[in-house]
């Protein structure tokens, strides 16, 4: 019988996909309104073209995009966007409607909570710690080392050992098949997808099938007496 | 007779010193709640020698501060840290009580203004956003280049120059001696020190003297029929 239930972050505890796709239109808008001088299908597509090429956590995303776009680079141009861009992304940072509920009723049928997810350390606690999550769950691994990011196994052991479970009594609950799901069962442990949402990532193709599927986090709550 | 009023940015339109003091206060607080194994005082000790040693700009000031308490570095109560200082530092990011007021009435008077401040462009727009104070300007001038920074002349002339006026035509408000009346004396400009607020920069000893000294902003109005 599981004893433990680990969760993702990102996608899985609060709706990360909506929050960045709402920020970076907010971005464009308020670029567009400071006076830069093209649409906002152009700026929204310049930009997309940076976020892929340079990834997520690039810092000069805007400067590049005014490139792209043939703009000269304006700092008030840009820190409209950047001030559009945290407020969208703050105002967004909020567990899904179901999330601490379910995280209640998991802790107060005995269970141990943990979180695994990839990232920079300091800003997946800052996350925990805006979604007001930060004391909800009995261990927290981050994994920031490519060596170490899922599907590797370490995260997915050493969140079992924190917890001083087996890995065999772990429900691990994630929107990624690629990640949570490959990592989770190769790891031992039971993998339910949450499958809803806006993420996109949940689609990414994959052989690994879960041994659940649930559309929102408090279904989980009906799926635990089985497993 | 003068016929613009430029602006130093930080301490002159907003309390800098406050919010900069709070927002430590504050960082501190959490961190020591979120575990931080040291006393709210060893812990600010530590902060203040980090932020004199490596500067306000330096983005590793809790992992330095950590070591200093001997303290292993935590992501938990390093992102208590950070999230505690930034809302903070939000809190407080507003304009002194009589700015606005103040900004308005030049203009009615028929007054060009400006800002003249030292710093990152990025960063001091995202401020002057912040305040809502991004469209009370006709010019802006953000000196980030060490040859560029105040009591340098240059961005002195060029607000002059963006404003399409003399400088002996200009009055510039700001804290500091050492940079805002320095720079404003020698461009040609006239001087007033806002001797008021919670800046520890305004008493920096400088033999300049300013032709006026305010202690709010809103005095300002007082003096401009006389220059």
């Amino acid at each position: 019988m599981a004893s433990a239930v680990l969760f993702d972050l990102d996608d899985t505890l609060y709706d990360t996909s909506l929050q960045v796709r709402l920020a970076r239109e907010s971005a464009v808008k308020a670029m567009v309104a400071a006076g830069l001088d093209a649409s906002e299908e152009e700026a929204q597509e310049a930009l997309k073209r940076v976020v892929s090429s340079a990834g997520p956590n690039f810092s000069r995303h805007y400067d590049e995009m005014l490139k792209i776009l043939g703009v000269e680079a304006s700092p008030r141009i840009i820190a409209a966007g950047v001030v559009a861009y945290h407020e969208t992304k703050k105002a967004y940072l909020i567990p899904f409607p179901d999330t601490i509920s379910t995280l209640l009723a998991l802790r107060e049928r005995g269970y141990k909570t943990g979180v695994v997810t990839d990232g920079v350390p300091v800003k997946q606690w800052e996350k925990l710690i805006r979604l007001g999550l930060m004391d909800f769950f009995h261990a927290v691994v981050v994994a920031s080392d490519r060596e170490w990011m899922k599907p590797s196994l370490r995260p997915f052991k050493e969140a079992a050992k924190e917890l001083g479970v087996d890995a065999k009594d772990c429900v691990m609950v994630g929107d990624r098949l690629d990640k949570d799901v490959v990592g989770a069962k190769a790891a031992g442990m039971v993998a339910v997808q949450l499958a809803g949402g806006s993420s996109s990532a949940k689609h990414i193709k994959c052989e690994q099938e879960p041994d659940y599927i649930i559309t929102r986090l408090g279904d989980l709550l009906k799926v635990m007496p089985s497993i």
